[in-house]
């Protein structure tokens, strides 16, 4: 299967970029539209035989849009995430230095700064202003969650005259950002839209690795340091440290492996029962009882079918939020005293002390790609994608694909084998 | 006022460390007990003069124990705090290496150590086996909370015949040891009895900087760094962090000076207001209105006396524990929405991740001098007395005055003023 | 193409792994000697097309070796690198735990511990040892460079009963390793030996990242972070930074773009001019009138060509070491004052400090899979094989294969553009 | 004996800061003129009494400059060092935001920067300049090394019509401030010279810590971490550190006790023999024997003695610098072989990675209290002083006091005996 990205039309003007299409002079090279990205490397395995391909991310000979004349913006959306300054940077000034766009706009507060009179209006973008915003956690932009009405947001692009528009952003975003696209696809407009896949957990098709991601590891393997050193400090402590991932257990899985201190690791995309011989209580108790200790990592989207029901109300009878990591520390709590079992117990919700972080080397890496590749692909004049990667490689997919579903932690994968191989945990509580 | 710290005896045993009393001859020179620490430095100013003094910690040239043949043990107790393995290690050490005291004894868990049959049974403490514990936060001997009965205490020392117990704790703790030498004294028995400080909250008597506290505001202010990324990426940001500090607001204010991002510091010690003209939440309002996001520090202390009647019942009945932070977080957003402004509010408690790390640079190098001059004051039998410090001064303070009251923080000392400069907020809630 | 991985025969014993062969029970799977993966995943682009493939790395379901009657060993060979206990670490939890390998040896300082009576003698290893290795940089069996006699070493894997070799190391390493198992398949010996690549510089064949990488770059970007301090404090500041990386500019090139802040960065494989209208000096005087600062990068082993006659004698008529960094600092210097234009010039040469500390995350994940699919290979008696990685996927290279040429930086790749698009540096200097 | 404070004259300006001169209202006090600081707080020690006593700094009820047509500068000189940039930041909202000075100059490239003509003119700061560059190394103004001709320096500050001027440096620096104060008294001006005291090298006398000194150890710890695992990651490893410190080791023995990994200390207050049966050679080689690994950490200006004469040369006859560090080097690889014992030496000099970091909490805590001290001894009228720190107090203190001579590490103080005990290095080579 070949995936399709739309184009504005024909490249007319040549890239200032200082390239060429000769292989082997040591000069770099534009990237031709017939490049193909195989999305499935392996063969003969268990899972049914694809061949699936995606257009080749990069720099194109021939540029749809004249860059002097360019006027180009970026929005950033939802919640904070590492990395988000250095995509913001990096796309500003690859447009600026690279291609030469004078006008650069970085819109307010995410989609609320398409809407006129909502947020504060744009601002022109300069070097100065992103000279070391990379060295700072959050968006020099703002952000905000949801979308707002896509004519509206239309209306905006047609009367600030912006031929480009990045949308950086997780599914949501780029939901959005696909009826942006098909709105003006509609009415025959020359603007392209291209988004650069954003979300902390790690969720979105076609994107091995969101950027931010290996920044949130780093940081939440500091508190899995922490939740090891209160367990072990005390007899029969259990530190529970809750995580980010509210529908992908891959912040989780992946903390647990760099740590390499978590006993149990409980994701959504594996069945939490709790209760009974082979349940998750019984196994908790079996390791205190033998090791004295335990570090618990919960993600935030485990366990959802037990909270039903599960209603607080405060003195003067609202409703009071429960979620799955002081629900599981509470019925941890029961548990032992049921059981007449001593107990330390440890609760820890780091939230967003991992995401309002600067990203770390890695992460800054493919910021940057990130972002170089979603100017390259804008100012060819393709529109409608999200820059996907896979491996090595960057490629364009159709937003509507990579939004079709979320990515999830498979049980039968490499990583969680190396969960199960670190934790010793059961492979199901049942 | 001179202080007098008991002794079990005159020295009779030669130091045998590298030192001796002559000045000037580049070897380090032996403390003499006449030696005393003036307390106050300050003269001519507001508060009364004073005459305290203290006798100056060190080594000393007698013994009252025979390194060879004597007996000692540390115990670790309360809540866990940056550089307890340091302190653990630097005392063996030195007892090991420098006075060539075989046997040092490990007890495990706090005061449960000193019950037999209740926590584990002491570790000998070997090179091995602290070689790099100083890198890990929490205690390779665990702790807990609370003190055992006194008279069982002293059996245990007893019987295991240990000369020396070096009590690694706060003001309970203290007091704790304190009990355990008034007992070892009423026996007759020549154990010394030396309390380390250890409070994360920096709010010990006659010791200026407790260890651990400077690493506590190192990672505070990374918290505070994230808040900040928070409260200025969405409109009408705040972010509320919730430190630690249940008598006395040091890491609050500490933490708002070094990170200078805080507009509100709210600590025990300055009365909370919250609402009225001149209260909290109107003075919230209007900085939000004015500069569209705040970063607010709550002490857990702070505003105590609101928090009454507050209860809040789960759907068992079961009463849900509220704290400052939480409530606080509550009606602000209440606040907001009852003023009609829109609000994206963040809360974030770091707990435990800013205690159970390794202690920086310089908690190590204060927890290393902490432990020497405990060594020391113990082998000379000094006894139920703690290092205390001002200024760049080791000295040995008696236990009872030491825990007679906590330390707080003034609302007219430096610091505060510090907190007052930097966050520009109103000098009080009213 | 098809490669060919030797095999010790076929297994006999079924894996004690919890997993089976069955896909969508949420039980991890056994990896068939079947499943290939592809190595080229680009089609249509300049490079020549390639049908290479690999066999897929993983748990296989029969195991050529018995588990409670093998004897494995582990040896750490070359320059240390970050990630090296963690190796150690999860290769050993991998046999101990998960395989029931009761006998796993560490082998001490490289290949010099194959031979009897070099260094000393091998250490069993047991849970306690490896515990928090993974916290250290460095390797806790310690290492040496070069190679051993071969028919010794195989001598003593057969004197010391040893199953198993898994060889941690770079290029010379894994050349020695085929060695071992060219000689010990002539003593027609069942032994597996197995090769983990290790290579700070990220340079070996079919392996896309190797573990210590991106913790090099981290710790690279703070030394770039401090010459960007130095090169703005001072007027017309100059700071130069010397890397790692002696045939491949992977260090220089990654921490460029990780960083941000270094306008030239001067790898082996780009060649250095510094004279002429267009030569370096020439563009970085440039640089200076203009900007007033810069910050370089130059890898170990750029520019060798210039270092031809330059010898430098001591007092004794010893030939002092010129290097590329000392050898370029003295050139600036030089040039700058024949101009007539005053220079601040810093050098800095942070050479160990970036490879002898821990893992961070990222690797430490790499690290973590890198160990087990090396057991996992080793326990199905495969051999002369090192794990290869590719994107997503690890897989068994035949060591030959691997070794035969070294990993450079390509100038035409997205690696070496995104050096050029953020540095904005010349692309040749010629 | 009372140390005196030059003053332009009596205030006459009611200062803006919410304070008063209640004692027990929760309001901050202003500091009267009368109060003093003790500086020696030991009594009946080793050491001949002291009756010194120094002003204690502090924000004065009367100023003698009118905030609102005040004019003030601030300049950094001389090498890097943490916290640069907060103090610039703290000095100038205390004057902008708490005394309300509209004119707050930044001048450039240090005492280049009181010469027109000579470097680039001053820059009037604002908040938004100053927001976050406390985040980063360096210094914002720039800097440089020497003084300028002190007639053209006031010249300057005439023309400029600056009433204070802020001078940010060491030893040199401030001679020169003292030089400008008695031009400017001289010359009969109302111009206030105030000092803030940096060296990372912590050498200033009646400082008992400048900033950047905590930062600087935080940076070196980890450098000997590392050392540490290259010293036992090979047989007969020795790594050898240069650390920064001319003439005064407070690094190198900051930094060995903070680290606890050190074995060898070497710092330029102690001599340094390295032949003999008791010299530094011998007694590292029977370390090696022994203990098989090493780590050496040497100050810049130890030995100075034994580089006499030690000349090297390039291929061009040019003179090549000698430093201890390579040195040092060099005479133990040549004297292991001249022993025929095998060796592994590693040489690392982290130079400018220490000092080009920003503060760390302690340090910034730290800077805040310095610039703000010195804005407040300047509004009041005080010159020629330097902002002097004894325990928890700030003090004024003459400059030509303060530089009369250098503060160094007493091989009797509680600091070199820490080293002693935790390296277990001879007292002395002899």
């Amino acid at each position: 299967m070949q995936t399709v990205i739309p184009s504005l039309g024909v490249g007319r003007f040549p890239s200032p970029l200082r390239m060429n299409s000769v292989s082997g002079d040591r000069i770099g090279n534009f990237v031709s539209d017939d490049i193909r990205i195989r999305y499935q490397v392996e063969e003969g395995g268990l899972e049914p035989a694809s061949d699936l391909r995606f257009e080749k991310a990069g720099p194109r000979a021939q540029l749809f849009f004249d860059p002097g004349r360019t006027r180009a913006a970026i929005v950033t959306c939802g919640g904070l995430c590492p990395g988000l300054n250095t995509v913001i940077r990096s796309a500003f000034l690859e447009l600026h230095h690279n291609y030469g766009v004078r006008n650069v706009l970085g819109l307010r507060y995410g989609y609320q700064g398409l809407i006129d009179g909502l947020a504060e209006p744009p601002i022109t973008l300069t070097p100065d202003m992103v000279d070391d915003i990379h060295e700072h956690g959050g968006t020099m932009l703002g952000s905000s969650r949801g979308n707002q009405p896509v004519p509206a947001m239309v209306d905006f692009l047609v009367a600030h005259q912006i031929d480009i528009l990045l949308t950086v952003g997780g599914d949501g975003t780029q939901r959005g950002a696909h009826e942006i696209a098909v709105e003006v696809s509609r009415r025959g407009l020359p603007i392209a839209i291209v988004g650069i896949p954003k979300t902390i957990d790690n969720d979105i098709q076609y994107v091995s690795r969101t950027f931010g991601f290996a920044t949130a590891i780093d940081k939440a393997r500091e508190v899995l340091a922490a939740a090891h050193a209160e367990a072990k400090g005390y007899r029969n402590g259990v530190a529970l440290v809750r995580l980010m991932g509210r529908d992908s257990g891959f912040i989780a899985a992946g903390a647990t492996v760099a740590s390499q201190e978590v006993n149990f690791t409980l994701i959504p995309e594996i069945p939490l029962r709790l209760n009974g011989e082979r349940g998750f209580l019984a196994c908790l108790r079996q390791r205190i009882i033998s090791r004295e200790h335990a570090v618990v990592v919960v993600a935030e989207g485990a366990g959802q079918d037990l909270l039903q029901g599960e209603v607080a109300r405060d003195a003067s009878g609202n409703v009071l939020h429960k979620d799955i990591g002081t629900f599981l520390r509470d019925r941890i709590v029961a548990d032992f005293k049921e059981h007449g079992i001593p107990l330390s117990m440890k609760y820890i919700d780091p939230s967003y002390i991992i995401r309002a972080v600067p990203a770390n080397s890695d992460d800054s890496m493919l910021c940057d790609a990130y972002a170089r590749q979603a100017v390259h692909a804008a100012m060819a004049g393709k529109t409608d994608l999200l820059i996907g990667h896979r491996g090595e490689s960057f490629m364009h997919v159709p937003i509507a694909m990579a939004t079709a579903s979320r990515k999830t932690v498979s049980p039968e994968s490499l990583l969680w084998n190396s969960v199960i191989a670190t934790t010793g945990q059961p492979l199901l509580f049942e």
